[in-house]
Parts: structure tokens; C-alpha cells; sequence
């Protein structure tokens, strides 16, 4: 495994404050990206040089091996270099709190256990984890008494934006939902409306919104229904990914909205999870347990 | 046939500015209200007692017979009554210049021929006249050389709406139409949304919109498909009638909302009509003609 | 004092369900409405009815007294006059539990301490108390051990709205808040935009919104500043009352977007406050403390 | 200079499909593009080569100068090399039909006078010209008898959302407009939302909007006057570039939005700029000329 020890000196020259008397980070997180170079491990990195309280102290990915972080990522030079393939012991070196994970479904299960073998809390944000893989986790993060983080959506806005709906429908049980992407995307709803409307339906019975004798004169024209709930996906080339909840009542209406435009709208919900997840004994299912 | 005709007094008392200096009328255009005491009747009468360049000279409804227009509509006394049934000698006798019809589709035929045969433009706003009472229309209005009118939809916004989604479809091919109602309506997608998608396939072509790989999770997710174009019917309580056409073009999207709150909405388009009617010399069908 | 009292006959008449054996409503909650000719009056007593669990037991007003109340308010003969001006002992006849009061700032402190006096808890929502009437009634329904409530805003997705707001802000420091009303209101901003922003400002540090350098080609484009947030007045006619909450972040925004169409509102407000308000033995302010 | 002719060979290595049986492009346009390694230019790049109609023959910048277009634009090698500043003589060599220039204020005049002497037609995105400039242009080419085009704006969405903002002002004069954008934006209101009132302006008397008595409680409530029309500059992190404008009438409101995501939103209007601006003779201003 390569990448240099952060050294008092170097961690000075990549120009980060809170430093103790002899010069190292006082109670920064320390924080280790894989995946590092991969879209979303780029952004990470990006992000969390800018966070007083964090400290990137590695960065793996099979890809870019030895080249300089700063210049994966497109920032000046870091004096760290990206790392290749880790393990238990290799990965201790680096003296991580939290590990990221951005990685791939064929890596990020045998990640996550060497993350909690050598005491590393993971963070991750790959997809594709299994019921019984997640099991796995949960058992060993037990075991070990250390944390574990995952989360299949890490935008807190549209997190807010479910809390939210879920909260309004106790008040306005009649409800549509609206959601808005790119015409590339494959599968119509959204897993976030989806989602949206189990939320929904915890709290309203299921019933059947409009009238009783409504009629399409066009198949489809009232939506994808989801336990009474309407459903309706727009794609369009130029949109990114959008959402609207839409609440109906007596002579009102009440939206909530959530545009996502950019990856960066992860990087708080990502930051946040880091943040928590460094004090975590346990694993920890979904962003939506860190918020207030 | 009752209701009186107005006198030069009457007149000033009902506070019209523009006056001759024999105290009639200059130039005013004067218009008779079939179906006064409905609620489309009603409103057109309290609009049009405002405009300085029109005046109420007769009203009839087969309900308030012989009750002061004022009464009926809720506004101070007029010193003009509700009239009954008309024939071509007892309308005559108001002098109008063009008869607004909203009675209902048992009445509007022959009141549309009376008026014509009586000299007097029908603005009319009944709907239910099929294409053979549309052509006998057509024929007296040519034979008898007076115009006539009708408009499947007065709202001048809407028409713009429309108007414009059809004009920027030409260079934004890719649209989803949003139409939302109150959930008393029972037929979706809205006529005007069903228009809408019309209006945009005269400038593009038939086409796929998505991805050719799309698929619906839950049936009716991607709406109606009327030639390509997506509609969405949203139906809620407290809503009234709003539509949205959504275009999405590289890295933009371009949004045309139209907002109807009240039967107010309605009434700048048949004042327009009113004016425009008012020099027809045949049938000319929809308010679009009499937009710039 | 006019108005007869509600016969069990009277009661089946008007067609509520939930009667005992003996022909009495089963634990129906018993509103008397004061100000019942007024338009939020008339709105509360028709909303009223249809709700098997309450039941309107007196109306009065200073105006079209004698007259029954199905009458005035545009519905079926109720066999229930509007009666007049009310005493503590008049008032018990009635044997209401809750006294709503939409009359005029001239009348509503007697009003409420009549009824407080006569075991009936007021809810109120005439405007027009200063805080020591408020702090008058507050001790007077301490004394009496009887409950109160006022609340400046019935309208639950209003509320929803600030309370969303304030959550959000929590996350989401950056803020601006957008408020429509038709063009005859007089001042801008709006008291609920005002309040919202209070309410932000519980939670956030005041701060300073855009760029440090920013500044304003034409004065007032950057809209009101209340603690760093800026607020937008649009005034337009058409419109009804409308508010949007946008949050701006990292790569996305949250919008949260309340539209009141008409007085019905408030009504869903005004009835959960009849039935909170019938259990309470003190004053209390604000629909936010019925919410959950 | 540097940069290589384009052979047959290499256009096809590129995959061009329309090619002559001599396998030269059959009727494309030819285009160099000036500033090629910026963040436009590489943009213009990108989408330009994948229009059938298109070639790009020709891409200069002081940076980069010797390396593939394609590696510089991130696109797989295209055996074109990026030149450096051209003259007259070196221009000609690329037989371009018209040179796309986002250099800087600095080499914008130089450029386009360079190319209208080459023959060249130039399609002038940099902004920085004043009137005298662009008055030296419009001589040159009037000489020349050969094209020139500029625009402040590209995006054909903007333009569409000025035009029927105008339109919709003649039926609906009371207006407000809306603006939202990225906190890093240092002027208020927008460069569009100003030329938007101007616009309509144009179609509409100045006049009061608003209730004649109403009063700000916050200074700057009610927005930017321009011409009585109210324009609101909303700046939050992680917006783009957005616009609402907001007509209101009776009972209703008209609303036309356009949302920049990137800058991929001006490539269709440059792509029309250079198909259009190929047939020119004379120096046309606006890409609103080139709309339908």
C-alpha cells in the first residue's frame, strides 16, 4: 500500500487552523476516501478540505495510484498521494476515524469489514448492499463495538422534503406527487417519491383521492397510484432531478419542493454523516437519524 | 316580453360617463345578457356595468322575471328589469348591438338565430352546439349579413398559454403538460390540456419523448401520451384550475403557467369579444382571431 | 335575547347523526357563533354543519336578527333564528361549550368575557386585542377556570408553512422569503412573512445573505432585509394570498409554497380549534399549539 | 500559426457521416472556434461536433496551443490541434465559413475584424464591445459584403420567455418580475430582468401598480421600479440563473419561468447563430433575429 504519513508540517502547508501547540489537528476528524477518485470521491475530497473540523488523511482508488490528491481532484498539490488497495493493517497506518466509501458493489462490503477491523467507522455511500450483507455489518460492527454508517440518499433537502411531507399529510390527507429528471433516467417514479408515499402512508390511511366517478380519457393521465396516492413522472432533457409534493385542502394548497442541480447536493448530508458517524458504536441505516 | 327601455334618464342614473349632449350614449356599444340571473350572466353584467365604452340595455333569464338586474346581481338598483324569452320583434325592441348568451344548450340555438334575425351579433358562451347547429349558424349569419361569435374558452391567459406553448415548441420539441383541478372534476387530462398537446403537434412531429428504454415501475407514472406529449392530471381538493407546460431543452427548462382563481378569469375575454363581435359580419369561432 | 332552543326533533331535522337513544347528540361539542352574518360568520356555521362531532346550537348577530339562520348563510331552513346581542345569563341557555366569535374589535373583549363568565370557552379570531385585553382575559379565565383561545391565523398550511420553514432553516441558513397578494393590500411585507422570518431568526445567527460586494442597480431589487433575510412583496391583481419559503444550498434548493384561495382556509383551522379549545381550562394563543 | 488542415482521411476518422463520394463534406459549415480552451469555447466545441451540418475546422487559444482539441475539450483524439492567434492570411488557411469567437474583451474587436477580412463570418459571443466598436464592425462588413453577428445573450429559452412576457403584456399590464440567482452574483436586478420590463415597456404606458396608499413596513419590500414594474432579486447558494415573470389579471395569473441549468443552455443558440449567421452580409445584433 502507498501514501505518506500526514506529517505536522504537511498538514501546516495544506493550510489547515485549529493546530495544538505542537502542531497537529486538535480533534479534527480524521478522515480516509475510497473511491477517492471516482465523481462522487472527487467532490468528497473537495468538500471536506474546506470543513475546520475534518482532515483528509488518505485516499485510495484503483485508479491514479501515487499521483498527487490535489491533482486528482483538481486543487493545488496536498503532499498525499492516492493509495492503492487496503487492509486491515495497512489501512491502521493512516489513523482514520471515518472511512467514505464511494466505491463499487464489488468493493464496498470487503471495505466496509476491513473499515471495522481496524477500528475505522465507514461511511458508505455505494449502492448495492443486500438485506443479508447489511446483516453481515450490522453483526460485526457489534462484535468489534465500532460504528457504521449508510444511507441510500444523502441530501438533507430532500430528506427535509419527505419529513415535511410526512408531517403535512396528518393535516391534508389529500396529496399528489410530482417529480421532475432528465430524460436519461430509466425508471418512473422515482425511488424518492416512491419513498415519499410509504412515508405518507404511515400516517393517512390509504384512501382513494378525486371523485368517485373521475375518468381518464387518456390511460395514464392520473398518475401511478401508490396506496391512493397520484404519482406523476416528467422527464425532460435540461432537468436534473426534482421534486414536488403537492397538499390539497379547503380552499388552499401547500408544496413542498427540492431541486437538486448539482453532485454537491450530497456533500453536507456526507459531511453531516461524518460527523456523526464518528461517534457511533453501532450501524446506523439512513441520514434522516443525524437530523434534529 | 317584459323589461323597459332605458330612457336617457335611466341612463344617468346608472352613472354612464360618455354622454352626447342629448344625453344618449356616444358610440357605447350596447349589449344584451341572455341568462342574466346564472352565475356566468350575473358576473358578465357586474363587469360590463363597469367599462365605459358598453351598456347593459336588456337582460333576460327564465328565473327573477320583472326583478330589478341591479337586485339579481348585487349591485345598486338599475332601474332595468329581468326580461323573459325573446322572439326577433321583442328583442328588437332593446336596440342591442350584440346579445352575450349563457343560458344553457336547450336555449342557445335559437337564441343564436333570434339574435341574428334581429339584426343583433351573438356573443355566445353556452357550450353544447354540435357542428350541424354550428353550420346553421354559419349559414343565417351569411345570409343575414351579421356576425356572430363563440368560444369554447374565454380566458384570454389561457389562450396565451396555449399561444405561446405553441410557439416555443418550435425550438423546444421535448414538453410535459401539468394540468390541476379541484377534485370535483371528473374527466382527465382537461380539455385545455388535451388542446394544448393539439396546438404543439401542428409544429412538431410526432416523436418518443424519455429514454427509448424507459419503463413504469407503476403503471401511469409517465401520464397520457396524446402524439408523444405527456400530460398529468393532478386533482385536489382546494385547488381551482392551473395548468403547466414544461419545456426542457440542454441545460434550461422553460415553464408557461396559467393560474385560473375565479369566474372573474372569464370576463376581460368576453368583454374583448364583446368589442370585437360588435363589427363581425359572419361566424368566427374562438377568441384567439381577436388576439394581436 | 332571541333564538329558540335546539329541540332533539329540531336536532334529527337538521340531520345529525350521532344521537343517543333519547334522541340527544352523543358528546357533540355545542358552538354558538357570534358575528354570524359577517362573511367568516356565514363560513364557519356552513363548514360547521357538515362535521358529525359539533353541532351549532346559537348564532347572533346585530344584523338580520329573527331570521333563520339557514337563510343566511345560504342553506336549508335550520329551524335556528339569529339571535341578538347576548348576556352571561342569555348566553347559558344555550348551553353551548364553545363560543366562536368573528364579530368586531368593538365587541370582542365583552363577548369573550360574557362567555367566560358563563362557563362557554371563546374562540377567537376577531382581530383587534391589545396585549392588555388579552392579559384581562387570560387571568379572568384563570379565575374562572375556564378555557380561551385566540390565534392571529387559522390557517393550518400557513402555519405548516412557518413551522417547515424554521425546521429547514436549521440546515439550510440561506433564505428568502417570496409573499403575492392581489393589489389592494396595503402593507409589504406580509404579517405572516414577517412572522416567518422571526421565526428563522430563532434558529439562525442574523448573518448576511449574497455577496459581500453585491449591490442594487435599481434600490429595493434585493427586496426587505429582516435579519439578514430578504423578503419580496409582489402585488398583483388576481392573486389571493400566497407565500413561498425558498432555502438555497450547496447544489440545490428547498421551497416550501403556501396558496390560500378563498376564506375556506381557515376553516379546518377554526375546527380544530372548536375541539381543542372545548377541553381547555386557560387561555391560550396560537393554532401551533394544537398541532402535533 | 499552427494547427493542421483537415484531410479527408482524418474528417473521417472523426466521423462525419455526410460526406461526398470524394469523402469532403457535403454542404456542412465550416467553423473555427476562437477562445477554444475556455469554458465556452470548449462547450462549443463539444456540442458542435455533434451536428451533422457542422465541421469544426479550425481552434485557437493562447493556451494549449499544439495540443488535440479533443484531449483539451475532453473528448477522444480529433487530429486538429489547438493554434494560436491567426491573421488574416493564417485564417484563410482553414477555409472556415465562420469563426465562433469567446476570447476576452481584449482580443474580441481584433478578432472579428481579422475574420470578416479573411472572409470569414464572425459569431461574437464575448461581451466588452461598446457602440463605437461595434459601429467599426458593422462598417467592415457593409465593405466586405461579408456577415457578422453578436448577441449579449445566447439562450433561446431567455429570449422566448422576453417575447411572451412582451406579448402577454398587452392583455395583461400589471406585472412583476422575479429573479433568482447563484450568491455569487454581485448586480440586482439581472442585466435580463431589466432588458424583460424594457421590453415591456415597450407595449405598455408607465404606470402605478400596487394599491395606490400601499406602504412599505421594510424598506425595499416592494422590489426595484422600473416604469411602475417591480422587479425582485432573490440570491441563494445553489441556484443557477432563473426568471419568473408574473402577469396578474381577474381572477387569474399568467406566469412564463425560465431556469439556466449550465452552460450547455446557450449551445442550441449558438448552433442557430452559426447556421444562420453563414448566409449573412451585413452585421446583425440579437439573436432574436434569428427566431421565427
Amino acid at each position: 500500500m502507498k501514501g505518506k504519513a500526514l506529517t505536522p508540517d504537511c498538514i501546516q502547508q495544506r493550510g489547515f487552523a485549529l493546530l495544538s501547540q505542537e502542531g497537529f489537528p486538535l480533534k479534527k476528524i480524521r478522515v480516509f476516501v475510497a473511491g477517492a477518485s471516482g465523481k462522487m470521491g472527487q467532490e468528497v475530497i473537495r468538500t471536506l478540505v474546506k470543513e475546520d473540523d475534518l482532515i483528509l488523511v488518505g485516499a485510495s482508488d484503483t485508479r491514479q495510484q501515487g499521483m498527487d490528491v490535489g491533482f486528482v481532484v483538481g486543487l493545488p498539490r496536498m503532499g498525499l498521494d492516492i493509495s492503492g488497495p487496503f487492509d486491515v493493517e495497512s489501512l491502521r497506518t493512516f489513523q482514520a476515524d471515518v472511512l467514505v466509501d464511494f466505491t463499487n458493489p464489488q468493493s464496498v462490503l470487503k471495505n466496509a469489514k476491513t473499515a471495522i477491523l481496524a477500528g475505522v467507522v465507514p461511511v458508505i455511500g455505494t449502492t448495492g448492499l443486500d438485506e443479508a450483507e447489511l446483516e453481515e455489518i450490522r453483526t460485526l460492527a457489534v462484535k468489534e463495538s465500532v460504528g457504521a454508517f449508510i444511507a441510500p440518499n444523502f441530501s438533507i433537502g430532500a430528506l427535509l422534503m419527505m419529513r415535511f411531507a410526512r408531517e403535512a399529510a396528518k393535516y391534508f390527507p389529500h396529496v399528489d406527487i410530482l417529480e421532475l429528471h432528465h430524460d436519461q433516467k430509466l425508471d418512473a417514479p422515482s425511488g424518492t417519491a416512491i419513498k415519499t408515499a410509504e412515508l405518507i402512508s404511515e400516517v393517512r390511511p390509504p384512501m382513494v383521492q378525486g371523485h368517485p366517478n373521475e375518468y381518464e380519457k387518456i390511460p395514464g393521465a392520473r398518475g401511478a397510484d401508490l396506496g391512493g396516492i397520484h404519482i406523476h413522472s416528467v422527464r425532460l432533457p435540461g432537468l436534473i432531478a426534482h421534486q414536488e409534493v403537492l397538499f390539497g385542502g379547503l380552499g388552499q394548497a401547500l408544496t413542498i419542493r427540492h431541486d437538486a442541480y448539482t453532485r454537491e447536493t450530497y456533500m453536507p448530508g456526507i459531511m453531516l454523516a461524518i460527523r456523526k458517524a464518528a461517534d457511533l458504536t453501532e450501524l446506523v441505516v439512513g441520514l434522516e437519524n443525524f437530523l434534529d
